[in-house]
């Protein structure tokens, strides 16, 4: 059974933008258009992000692969607020060449590689 | 001269929510909506946060009171991609008690506290 399913995927669907934090030996935080993530498809619970920086973030992940996203929307009906939000927990890195990345630079010309997230858990948050 | 002018002051009158990461021994990332802080009013350089839980973050506050926010909108003109993202840094720390919590009560009778930051940086991401 794929994590991505249900409210987590009812928020990828809708959230305008996406925060993405790694934790090496300081933490950092970086964001994502969610467009841009819904452009290439999650496949199962494999989440792809374009690239243009994130040079402290894949920094990061050779120190520690955890991650954290954190996604949200009012176009979803929330448990208390008004709308709702998600953590997403998972693995990533960062890739420069091979298939993936050249299919995320067909579609955005000005990556230098795909952060290529593998989702492990989620929970309700907001 | 205040630090939340301009393009970041324009993000946070527009950001449909917004990413909180605090660092102690871990980091931890958590949320709010940016109606909870317009509601509450920024003045200066001064947010005001509804804390709901936010436990972990306390915790970690009292380590480290050094913070991090992401806030985003596609209504904001972007310097390169669909809207403008900004990371805002400051020092926060959640209070239980006083002026500023009761006047958050008001609004937010669900509240054990406020978070208050007081910004000391911005840059533009995104």
């Amino acid at each position: 059974m794929p994590v991505v399913e249900g409210t987590v995927k009812e928020v990828l669907n809708k959230t305008e933008w996406v925060a993405i934090v790694t934790s090496g030996e300081k933490s950092h935080l970086v964001g994502t258009w969610g467009d841009y993530i819904r452009e290439l498809g999650i496949e199962g619970d494999k989440i792809v992000i374009p690239a243009g920086h994130y040079e402290k973030t894949e920094e990061n992940l050779r120190m520690n692969n955890k991650l954290q996203l954190l996604i949200a929307s009012k176009g979803v009906k929330g448990s208390h607020g008004p709308g709702q939000g998600c953590i997403i927990e998972g693995e990533g890195k960062i890739e420069t060449d091979g298939e993936t990345v050249e299919k995320v630079r067909e579609r955005f010309e000005w990556v230098r590689g795909a952060l290529i997230i593998e989702v492990m858990a989620d929970k309700a948050q907001l």
